[in-house]
């Protein structure tokens, strides 16, 4: 079975990181015999493309070598999304894998489904089912799309699974229909003319037709596997338990001990591109630098806003905001774990503070992970200076601490359910 | 209020003429006086390009010429979808439109749905909810993307409403989510620690977050406003009644009586690219010539797929099935008032058949104007030339002719909701 891996983001390299493990050991444990093998084409889009985005994540995750590289790069929604959409066809149709596989909800994720569910490439997604239900944001939309077009919907919670169903997807919508097989196939029904012994032609002349759910071949399968973020930070664990300490002393070279600093991390464009909310955060960030080291890890692109537009929070007189360039994904866990709490825009890292029992306040107005929120470990602040310096203050998660999304076996699961529909 | 209308394929002219006249109607009675006047943008992709696909609708239609032609022309459906996508975008952040206004479901109504979602410029869809649960059409995936990403949904009918419904889309979906304003709104849920008076952080510990429908400013709204191409129908019928009866002389020039001729039109992928679909269609439409003439408006592309795989079928002693080029709205709405049956893949003449009481047999495995089937008056044979040559000399539909799809006042009824959103 082929199967053709389309990421392009670095949420997308870690998360596709533990299906290709759960891949290489599938085919390890098959002893390599067809029709069993599961053939992985790897297809890099591009969207993130320098070392410190995307090289270093393939070394430390142990990604195999992706066979296409598109090096779409940056750019306009519209125009990168065209471009890989064109890019993305090309080489489906010349690979003619039996299942595409998408990760989250990037650009890529978006062209991957839309390139795919035209050629009729089944498609399978991996986090399905994630919703805001903020639609200026553009990962809705793109996860929006990508869900009503994939065939397997692999979700991490159950809240993902209800949200799907909220859009009739795995569900069992009833809808009225009218297909040709249809009359064959009820001769009770038939009220019309029968033309001949075995076919009819018309059956229900005045009442509806019956209200029937979907029979398309490609009817969607849903299922909660739980979170492959959670595969890869037991990877992480085990690395790290196998490596020199020597190697993760992150925490030395930027002079922080544990729990004695906050850890804080910005990317979206509702909160990057959007001056009143930024400079709310910096704002924030900084009041509380004043108390103890924040450690901001920033893309060059946000650190240069932030630097043209906030030049005197940024003086290293002023504070003790440190903002350093994008880190791997071993160093980010290191500094994720020893923070005394997280401030972040991100989805990933919501999760990971729940499983490293770290509190976590999230810079934004919703959620997709209703359920950290629920157990009482993530505070939403939005982008409001006044809450977040408040919750950094004062907010401290219950004793409490549920088993949330899955049991780091996601990446089997999903290879499981891929086989059985193969 | 500016709207942006985005266009590309003759279905697409025809609708979208309706409701240029409405807008035209409109400013005149509003004197042009501002803010009611509505300044309408066409933008024509290319997506059909020649005169006979494109021009003659502009022309006999009283389309306004639109401001911008992208000239994509075709192509596989990704670089075809790609290249507008990136070209849309660009014209929208140039205009920056209070609405987009699409039509039904190409690859222009996906790329304009997807460029203008990404820049949160609001879409209204017309010709929404339309389902034939076949994946497999590129129609499916296109009008699926363009319902999730809409704002206005105008549906043609009922049965249209309720696909939306299912799919979650102008429902009262209810989901669990995290909103940071939940928590400061409703102090009575809050189980956790109040740090100040007015800013909650923490809320439900240990209950689920409640059920909410979404909350977004961008919140769909289906209305069911009848058929614009019911309006259409409306506005060629004046025009015949107003022209010379020289005009409309394409039986003539074609030798053909009223009530004497079938009139037969292919253009969907799933039977022109299928030798085996197209064949069993050519092979009833060969079969049926022989008793009475058939005529066979067809697009160049899809002659020399016929040309070039059935010549002993398609010489002229062979049979009185007549290929014709593609004509225009006026000739073709001519041809079918008289025409003995339809026999179609296309969804509008389903409904024209229907509203100009002439019995259709719809050359497709399903429909999406179930309505019309439900009446007796369209029956589905799929591609299988048994069925369809029985149907042709057998099906008779009922005396009773239910109205369907609205009273041809769709257009003024769009402008209505569009105004009162503004």
């Amino acid at each position: 079975m082929k199967i053709c891996t389309i990421i392009g983001a670095r949420p997308q390299f870690i998360k596709a990181a533990a299906v290709s493990r759960a891949i290489a050991a599938h085919n390890r444990q098959t002893s390599n015999i067809e029709p069993r093998t599961l053939n992985e084409v790897i297809l890099h889009t591009g969207q993130h493309y320098d070392d410190g985005m995307s090289a270093v994540f393939f070394r430390e995750l142990e990604i195999p070598e992706p066979k296409y590289n598109l090096a779409i790069g940056s750019g306009a929604h519209g125009v990168q999304t065209g471009q890989m959409l064109a890019a993305i066809e090309k080489v489906l149709i010349e690979e003619k894998p039996d299942w595409v596989l998408i990760y989250g909800d990037t650009n890529s994720t978006l062209a991957g489904a839309l390139a795919a569910a035209k050629l009729h490439v089944p498609i399978a997604h991996v986090e399905a089912g994630l919703r805001s239900f903020n639609r200026r944001m553009p990962e809705e939309i793109n996860r929006v799309v990508a869900d009503q077009l994939s065939t397997l919907l692999f979700c991490p919670s159950q809240v993902a699974v209800d949200n799907l169903a909220a859009e009739g997807i795995g569900g069992n919508a009833m809808v009225r229909q009218a297909h040709h097989d249809t009359y064959d196939c009820h001769p009770e029904l038939v009220e019309g003319r029968k033309i001949e012994k075995d076919i009819t032609y018309q059956c229900l002349k005045t009442n509806p037709l019956p209200l029937t759910s979907h029979p398309s071949p490609l009817t969607p399968h849903v299922v909660n596997v739980g979170d492959v973020m959670a595969d890869a930070l037991q990877f992480a664990a085990e690395k790290a338990a196998t490596k020199a300490a020597a190697q993760y002393d992150i925490l030395d070279r930027f002079g922080l001990k544990p729990g004695g600093y906050l850890l804080a991390t910005l990317h979206r464009a509702e909160n990057t591109d959007d001056p009143d909310r930024l400079g709310a955060i910096i704002n924030a960030l900084s009041e509380l630098a004043s108390q103890e080291p924040v450690i901001l890890p920033l893309h060059p692109r946000t650190k240069k806003i932030l630097v043209d537009n906030y030049p005197s929070l940024l003086t290293p007189s002023a504070s003790r905001l440190t903002i350093i360039p994008p880190v791997g994904y071993f160093d980010i866990i290191a500094l994720e774990k020893s923070a005394r709490m997280l401030l972040t825009d991100s989805g990933g890292m919501q999760k990971e503070a729940y499983w490293l029992k770290v509190p976590c306040i999230t810079l934004r107005d919703e959620t997709e992970w209703v359920e950290t929120v629920e157990a009482g470990w993530n505070v939403l602040t939005g982008a409001d200076d006044k809450k977040i310096i408040n919750a950094a203050q004062n907010f401290t998660p219950p004793q409490e601490h549920p088993p949330l999304y899955g049991d780091g076996q996601a990446a089997e699961k999903i290879l499981d359910v891929l086989c059985q529909k193969a």
